[in-house]
This record gives structure tokens, C-alpha cells and sequence, in this order.
């Protein structure tokens, strides 16, 4: 186990009914309800390994709340599957004969994860444990066509060394700054990509050659939050609120542990808030939303940097900073400002343990974080905004694909029979 | 059943595991997990009597997924702890016999349900089903000290005609407009109320002479939201937001079919957003919250309505606005357009599929309609805010008290054994 913060360990089976050692169906029956709890159990221990790293069987068995040999017999069962695999012994951590430590293999099942930002696309092939066999970044020029990106896509896919159709390939995660459904991949809107009504998923299945079903498009901010929760800053809390910071401004949400992606998946479309009704007019026709106030453009435009974009202008942006750009300073702080008024709305709001901001606001973090406090404390109740962290993301870059991949391996956790 | 919208129905068991029929324990821990299973498909079949009225015990079988003989089984024994009756035959509707028809007995359980708002104190005692068996509300001076509360609501207790005491009595639900800890009451503030860290559960527990755990005391906007999803304009709603309008402004919030508390229990202060920086400043001390630039005092004081406050105040301005006067109609457009901008904010956050305007603005409603919707509209995602509904709350001045009743409920219909 390797957190430090109490981590969120899936428990085997659910709370009511207790942790259930069932071994081997005894009437058809009773074998069917012992196939579906065993399943579970399966996928229970699978998750532990998966999230927390390598543990030995006894350390599985008091986070599961499984019994000894109802562990050995899971663990054989998820090895036979090449799931996982025993080697070596764990030191002696108490009373009782050392046990054999267990970790996932990371190429047993792999996702295809895909983010497709404003000014770039990135690949990576993502396996058990999170473990990232490779992965890859290109330019995407403003306003390519959902043909040309879904072309892109493919090239790059190609250049990760895994086949999509390779068995082990769980499937394809696709994460998009706009409004997305889940269940078909389809792109209602996405207005810094000048989408509007893509069919993405089948697109991509076609590409790709893989069935429909195994591509998952999710939106770029939620699947952020899933990343950041399950292997970034967000590790261990039940309640955490992700601030995506790109061209636009996205927050992704997870409630007592779980993704809130509201009743058709468009929550967390925090960049729309109104913060400033004397602000600039937004790509959605308001005035003064979140991302015109906090976004990157404003950033770039109030720090007077010109020519470059994502990352790298925010780079230079910190730079100016840095060396002592009172001007570059004061624009900062003004996008400080903003950042802290609108994380204060969604801290009085939504009561969360940690804010984690990624995207630009991740670099831009230490130039930020005074401003942006400020206005949080100023915004928010003392009671509510003294038990909130807000801190910058831990995956960078990262925390898209991460939590693409983990769309795409819940598949295999909730059911590692199912392969 | 009595809703037209698609009831949230409570599935016996859970659905992973599928319905479970069992009837009699065959050896003792068989017997464990049986009444496990027992009192939760007990409380599963109160539970849909509790909330969508009587129902023949076909009706329950096709609801729950149990099969007919587990049903009569499960009916017998509610029916023997005295939380049901079976009379009458239901109309034969399909093949087979009628069979009789099941409904709660209200007194069996029955909640002590108390509202404390900034300038009036409800209590009521309802029995399972929502029954209001009685409800009594009075003027409560601004400014009342915690003590001189307590007193009040003890003596509306007491007026009630069942004794706290009772063995009827499940427990008693309190709504507070503060920042509450519902483990043990204590209210950590409440500033309309001009409280500030007071153990107002034990107080009243003291009062009323019941044990400290039985009483149980929610935000009022929370429990508002929980009652108009059970008993009002929520019902059938998997994702809803209630919006309650005193002289604060707070929001409640249902996801997924559950309450949504936040990290400590302090989710929903959306009174205090930001939604306009020239605005006016807030007991909270920051400038243009929601509750300021939209909640009662900005409403009287724009409608030029003097001396009195609450429901009656909010009669005052309609009135004016029905009479004609132009100068209260362009004051409640304004309160109408500010309400809208909030709401507007919610929907992009959280996509739910209604919004629920309670409080102020349940009878201000035909009046805001047209400026808030319009605000709505301006300041959401198209796709995102053509998908929901803003109506009126449904329950009215008698939403907290249904919720808080329903939260005291709530441990019956959990394990209706465990009385």
C-alpha cells in the first residue's frame, strides 16, 4: 500500500450484506448468486492491487475484510487469468509465516486512451496498475475537421505499439472538451473545437477497427477528476472537485467517491458561471463567464504573450513573472482573482475536501495561489472554505489520459471474469 | 401508485445481487444473512407503500421483483409489527384473483417534524405515508436566542397531541437555516438566525426528554430538497436542485436519487455565489451573493414593500405586480433576472433534470418567470438547460417539514424491525 492519505480501498462485496466467503456454487442456484458475488470479489481485489500497488496476501485480506483462503483462492484465480502474478515474500509485518507478494501484470489488459485538446492530441497505451507502456503528444492545428483529428487519432494509436484490436486492448478512452454521451460516443457540442453533433465514437471504432462498444468518449474535465482521483492529487478523498484550465474552463466532479456527471452527463460546466457581468463576452454568448475572466486567452492577453499557446505560453508567462514583470504580475494576479471567485462558488456549493487545479493552472499555480486564496477565503464561508486544500494538479498533462484509462479498465474491474 | 412521472421506485435488494426470496433461515449463518436481506426487503416494500401510497400486494410483487409468496410473507409480517393493513380487494387488473390492498397505518411511525425559519417556527407530527396528523406554525421574534427557541418548540411540541416520548414517536427532524452537523445537531452557524456554534440537538433532546440520537437536525434547504423529492414537484426525479428563497437564499441537492450533504454536511450555501461584483454587500461580508441581489430584503426593498416579511410580504408584491404597478413589476423583473443568472449557474454545474424554486419564490413564481428563464437560458449551455425544468416547489411552506419528517422516517423504512 503506498498512500499516505487514507486511501479509498474498495471493500469486497458491499457493506449491508457483509464480506461473503464463498468458494464453490453448490446447487445451480446457489451458483448463480456465488458466481456474481465471486465476480465481484474478483474485481474487489483486482481494484486493490490495481490502485494501491503490490501487496501481500495477508495485507489483501485485511483491506478486503476477506478471509486467508478465500484470498489464495481469489488470487489463483485472478493469476490463471494473467491478471496478476505472486513472486518473492513480503518482509514480516507480524505474527504468522511471511505471504508471497501479488501485483498486477500491467500489459494484461491495456487501454487505448486518447485526449484530444484545443491545440494538441495525445495517445498513450495505459495498462494494470496504471502503469504507461507509452504514450504520445502531437499538434493538432485549430478548427481540424472531427475527419482529420479521428484520422490523427488513428496515426497516433499506431505509433503506441499495441494494436487496438489486440485482445489485450480492454478498449479505446477518449477524452473531449465538450459535451459528450457516454453511452454511444457521441459529441453534442464542443465549442473550442468548433464541434457540434459528432458521431466521434463510431467514428473512431472505424478507424480504429475495434466494435463500437469499446470506445468510450467521456468529457476531458470528468475524466481529469477520474484521474486525478484515482492516481493524482485527489487520492483518498471522497469529495473532489477538478478544474480543467484550457482554452475554456471545465470542472469534473466526484461525490462520496464516485464520478457526479449529472442526468445526461454534462455537469461540471463550471467555466460558464457568471463571475464578472461586466466581463468580456464568451464563445457562448454571455458575458463574463468563469473561462473568459480565468481562461487561458485572458491569461495570455492581460501578460501581453503573444505567438504562443497551452503549456509553453504559460511557460512564458510564468517567466515574465518570475523575472520580475510587474505588468506580467499584476495580469496574473488578476487571473488569480477570478480563479479564487469562481472556486469559491464551487466550494460554497459543493462542500468538497480538495480542489485540484490542472490544465494551465497547474504551472501558473505558484504565481496564483496568493490571489486566488484570497478570494476563495473572501468568497466562501469560513466554516466550508477552512476544511477545503485546493492544490495543483499531481498528473499535469497526464490527468486526462490517466482517467480515460481508468474509464476503459473499470470494464475489467468490475468484472475480471468477463475477459 | 399514484405519480405520472416514473416513480423512483426502491428495488428489493440491490440489483447486482438480484431480488432475493428468502423466507426462512436454514442454519445460523445462513440465518444472518437471511435477515439481513429480510429487514432489507422489508423496508424496501414499506418504503414504496410509505411513498407511493396503498398498492395491492400484485402491485408491490411487479415493484420490487419479489415473487408472490415472498410478498405475501414480507406484507404478513409488517402487517404484525402493526406498520400496515391489508383491506378490500384492489379492482382485478390482469389474469387471477384480486388480491387485497396494502397501505401504511400513519400512526405507527410518526415524526415530530420542526422548521426554525428567521421569522416564524413550524412543527408538525407526520406518520408514515407523509400524513400530516397535525402542524402548527407561529412567529418567532427575529433575534430569538437559541434557549428562547428551544422553549418554543417545546411548547409547539407539546401542542401537538402526541408526546415526544411516545413509542410512536420515531424521532424528532429539525431544519435549521445554518451550516449543521446531522450526527449530533450541533449548528456551527446559522447567520440569519445570528447563531454561531450551538449543540441545539442535545438542547432539544433535553427539552423534549428524548435521547440525544433521536433527534436529528438538517439544513433546511437540504431537507427541503429531500421532501419535495419525495412528497412534491421532485417526485420521479433522479437529479433534482431545490432552491429556497427566505431571507437567505440556500440550495438543496439530489444526485443519483440521494441527498448530496458535501464533505462535512455543508454542501448547497449557493446564497453565497457570486453573481454580481457591483452588487450589494452580504451579512456574509463580501459583495453581490445571490441572497443579496435576489432574496427577500433586495425583493421588499426594490418593491418599496415595508412592515412585513416572510409569505405575507411576498403576497404584498404580487399584489402589486397583479394591480398593475409598474415600478414592483420592474423590481421583481430584476429579482427575477438575478434568481435566473444563480439558476442558470446550477444547471451548468450540475445538470439535473429539475430545479425546484421553493420559499419567496414558490408564490413569486408567475411573476419571475418570464426575466428568470430568460436569465436561465442566457447564462446555461442550450443543450444543457433546454433539458430541465424550473418549477415551482410543489410542498410550499411545508417542504422542510415533510423533509425533516422523512429524515426521521428514514431509519424505519431501513429496517422496519427495528422498532
Amino acid at each position: 500500500m503506498t498512500t499516505s492519505a487514507a486511501p479509498r480501498r474498495p471493500r469486497a462485496d458491499d457493506g449491508r450484506m457483509g464480506a461473503m466467503d464463498v468458494r464453490a456454487p453448490r446447487s445451480p442456484r446457489a451458483g448463480t448468486r456465488a458466481s456474481v458475488v465471486r465476480r465481484h470479489n474478483l474485481g474487489a481485489l483486482l481494484e486493490c492491487l490495481h490502485l494501491d500497488g503490490a501487496a501481500s496476501r495477508s495485507q489483501l485480506g485485511s483491506v478486503t475484510g476477506l478471509n486467508r483462503s478465500t484470498v489464495a483462492d481469489l488470487v489463483q484465480e485472478l493469476a490463471e487469468r494473467g491478471l496478476v502474478v505472486e513472486d518473492g515474500l513480503s518482509p514480516s509485518s507480524g505474527p504468522g509465516r511471511p505471504s508471497p507478494v501479488v501485483h498486477v501484470r500491467p500489459s494484461a489488459a491495456v487501454a487505448l486512451a486518447v485526449e484530444l485538446g484545443v491545440d494538441s492530441a495525445a495517445a498513450a497505451a495505459i495498462g494494470l496498475g496504471g502503469h504507461v507502456h507509452d504514450q504520445v503528444r502531437v499538434e493538432l492545428p485549430r478548427g481540424s475537421s472531427p475527419q482529420e483529428t479521428v484520422r490523427l487519432v488513428a496515426e497516433l494509436a499506431a505509433s503506441l505499439g499495441v494494436a487496438p484490436a489486440d485482445p489485450r486492448v480492454t478498449g479505446v478512452g477518449v477524452a473531449v472538451p465538450g459535451l459528450t454521451r457516454r453511452v454511444d460516443g457521441f459529441v453534442h457540442l464542443a465549442p473550442n473545437l468548433g464541434w457540434k453533433g459528432v458521431g466521434l465514437g463510431s467514428m473512431l471504432a472505424d478507424a480504429l477497427g475495434v466494435p463500437t462498444e469499446r470506445v468510450h468518449v467521456g468529457n476531458e474535465a470528468d475524466l481529469g477528476a477520474l484521474g486525478e482521483h484515482r492516481r493524482g492529487a485527489g487520492r483518498g478523498y471522497e469529495h473532489l472537485v477538478f478544474v480543467s484550465g484550457e482554452v475554456g474552463i471545465g470542472a469534473g466532479l466526484v461525490i462520496e467517491g464516485r464520478p457526479m456527471l449529472g442526468a445526461a452527463g454534462y455537469a461540471g460546466e463550471a467555466g460558464h458561471m457568471l463571475v464578472n457581468p461586466k466581463g468580456r463576452q464568451c464563445t457562448c454568448g454571455a458575458f463574463g463567464c468563469w473561462e473568459t475572466e480565468a481562461g487561458e486567452a485572458a491569461l495570455l492577453r492581460a501578460a501581453g504573450v503573444r505567438g504562443a499557446r497551452g503549456v509553453a505560453a504559460v511557460d512564458a508567462v510564468v517567466e515574465k513573472v518570475t523575472a520580475g514583470d510587474e505588468s506580467a504580475a499584476a495580469a496574473v494576479a488578476e487571473i488569480g482573482h477570478w480563479l479564487g471567485v469562481g472556486v469559491g462558488n464551487l466550494v460554497n456549493l459543493l462542500n468538497p475536501e480538495v480542489v485540484v487545479l490542472g490544465g494551465i493552472f497547474q504551472p501558473l499555480f505558484p504565481c496564483v495561489e496568493e490571489p486566488m486564496l484570497s478570494a476563495v477565503r473572501a468568497r466562501s464561508l469560513a466554516e466550508v472554505s477552512e476544511l477545503v486544500s485546493v492544490v495543483p494538479s499531481d498528473l499535469g498533462t497526464s490527468a486526462q489520459l490517466h482517467g480515460a484509462a481508468e474509464m476503459v479498465l473499470a470494464t475489467v474491474l468490475a468484472d475480471p471474469c468477463s475477459r
